[in-house]
């Protein structure tokens, strides 16, 4: 494979995960030591600002920057949604890809890593395909992430152990808040966890649990149709044993009919839209009209994603390896694949990286298989905690100043803009 | 003052903190010192339990259980809502009020420690009220406790500082999220946070600021009424200006009429109850209605109460302080007060404890001053930073295992019981 000497643009993209700007300082360190790679930009708000020509040089960020970026939660880079969409687009995206390749032109861009999940990965697919068909020069490997862990052909995605540990800890410890207060009169505590059509981040739950009758009692998973009889007959048996029953539910949560059941436009506000209310308060006022049980809720929504105080040390170090991964197979001359992590041994837990296509990872969505979870769909089984527990091991040496986490601030210094704005 | 030697008792009342076993652990510890004290039990459920003769042997602990006990989550003897309320039920009350001194001389309790919050300080007061009527030896001592910070005379409360330390990292991890992905379309994130009528939680996010354009941009507070025109062209404005803004709301949030924004009765479930939904997802629907602004709602729940993870050392020490300083006194001869934080020095911060008549504590609301908010109402100000700042500083360390903190828990030896069940 021939030498490849040129510019880096490393960008982010979609929801962002507590350690997603670590996979990027993994990028940046590997780039740093190799001959092949001269300029190291970051994109701004992924595709959406590499189409402004929104470049930043991370070269000129202090070393100790980049460090810390390991352990600072968001985007250190920004991200967007934006899609480059030929289906239902089609004359957007071509200008789109016109003016995407101009600026890797521009600024002799031959190496681009782009960190996301399924679409993102999409996007990386497109552009690589782009590069083949116009000849242009050049190397992109996608870089996985998503706390929702549904990415095919990785063992699980970097962000998916820190999200776990936050919410496994959060559930532990508002057990014992709940347990502790629990009196005759009984009382439900309802968390939902984040993860869309994929339980795996609810699923995670479970690693709270130490004892046959710790919490989380229940954990309703969005591969399982939701069974309110089901449901309501294992509260009523929860509570009537341990005075207190501790509900996970992920938001994805489906009914037998396949509608979510958090997205019940039967409710409407006082402006006549549907309520912004979602499965755990659903779930609520159901305990609390059948059961006659207080209920208390708790929606942990972006925190889920942007924990790093309780971050997985493991997840850290495997998503910068990711990055560093990515930058070794591209000056090995590897394009269109996506790095992937895969377990090299179970006990002691051992992980590795290799490369997938990117054509087999886009809209594919990877589910818990059933066998994981129990017979009466309430709780994930031994082999999920198998599969999980190793992932949300150790924990970072955070900086703290004034009692907070101190996280790194990129400086941002912008690279000159050469091209004419945007049309 | 006559020395009394007798046994200890100590228990928990109402809504648990995540350092309120570190009240707990400084009562056993300095009590176990001291020779006028013989036995030290706990009371399980706080009154509830004694009134059914629930009681441990706390000398059998484990003295590393004890000491684990500090930076463990949650009520570790269980806590109650249950008053003794001679008003609304005085026959109940006055045999409730036998039955307690009755388990007292059984047991011989001489001291008696009941960590809570306003309702449990009334409680201790009565309890102390009666000592001195039935011309019962005895010494009781509340011990302060609650994330709402809403106690008077102390300086502020034991709990408060953790819960603070994590609303704020919350927010500031919440925002680098929601700030990352920001772009042109704007984001608004609206963040529940308990307190009921008291700000003081709500405020402490403004911790988070750094810098002028950080998050929280807004922080709307239960002592300021809601006024929905000057709260949404704020919305507009920071959305405007950033692409984002991030708002902290406190859930005792009201309107110029007195009434709570999030117990609106006009939503109905499909039950035909009050929708389950607070004061962050009453604000989204509005912001979504009137700016059309795609909005999030996190709401943190018991979580608030329970993150030990997270804890502030300087809360978990001055918790330990309340517990051995109610020892002290009560060992001196006092009786009928609550233990208080006096801050001693400002820069550098220190902090002791005094004593105050438990008739000055009971019903008394702490509200934030006026003058330590914004003119606008909608962020809390320099005066309330200087106050706040040094509660959350300091992280304790804690002990994993299988990446999960590993809490205390108790063996709860049984004290075998003399009496007849309670009638």
């Amino acid at each position: 494979m021939a030498e490849l000497v040129g510019n880096l643009l490393v960008a982010q993209s979609g929801g962002p995960t507590s350690v997603i700007n670590a996979s990027v300082a993994g990028v940046i360190q590997e780039a740093g030591k190799n001959g092949m790679i001269e300029e190291i930009y970051g994109g701004l708000n992924g595709i959406l600002g590499i189409l402004n020509e929104d470049l930043i040089d991370l070269n000129e960020e202090k070393a100790k920057t980049i460090e810390n970026l390991k352990f600072t939660p968001g985007p250190a880079l920004g991200t967007c949604r934006y899609k480059i969409d030929f289906k239902k687009k089609p004359e957007q995206a071509a200008r789109d890809m016109d003016r995407l390749f101009e600026v890797f032109q521009a600024h002799n861009i031959r190496y681009f890593f782009y960190a996301g999940g399924n679409d993102s990965q999409d996007t990386s697919n497109q552009i690589h395909q782009e590069a083949v068909k116009r000849n242009y020069e050049m190397r992109i490997i996608g870089v996985p992430k998503t706390i929702d862990n549904d990415l095919p052909h990785t063992d699980h995605c970097p962000g998916y152990g820190s999200a776990a540990k936050y919410v496994a800890t959060t559930v532990m410890e508002v057990a014992l808040d709940v347990g502790g207060m629990a009196t005759d009169d009984g009382a439900c505590c309802i968390i939902e966890v984040m993860g869309r059509t994929a339980g795996w981040l609810a699923a995670s739950a479970v690693l709270a649990r130490r004892n046959e009758n710790d919490a989380p009692h229940i954990i309703l998973l969005p591969e399982i149709a939701f069974n309110e009889e089901v449901f309501l007959n294992k509260v009523r048996e929860v509570v009537g044993q341990l005075k207190y029953c501790v509900v996970v539910v992920g938001e994805g949560l489906k009914n037998a009919q396949g509608e979510e059941i958090g997205a019940d436009k039967s409710r409407l506000d006082a402006f006549g839209h549907p309520v912004l209310s979602g499965a755990a308060d659903r779930l609520a006022e159901l305990v609390q009209a059948k059961l006659n049980t207080k209920t208390r809720t708790i929606k942990l929504g972006y925190a889920q994603r942007a924990a790093a105080h309780i971050a997985s040390l493991r997840d850290v170090e495997e998503s910068v390896m990711c990055g560093e991964a990515a930058v070794r197979a591209a000056v090995d001359g590897r394009s269109g694949f996506m790095v992937k992590i895969t377990r090299t041994s179970e006990d002691p837990y051992q992980s590795g990286t290799d490369l997938q296509d990117l054509n087999d990872i886009a809209n594919a969505v990877h589910l818990i298989p059933r066998d994981w979870i129990s017979e009466d769909g309430l709780l994930p089984n031994e082999k999920f905690v198998q599969y999980a527990r190793p992932l949300i091991e150790g924990e970072p040496k955070l900086q703290y100043e004034g009692g907070l986490p101190k996280y790194a601030q990129l400086d941002r210094i912008a690279v000159d803009k050469v091209l004419q704005p945007r049309a």
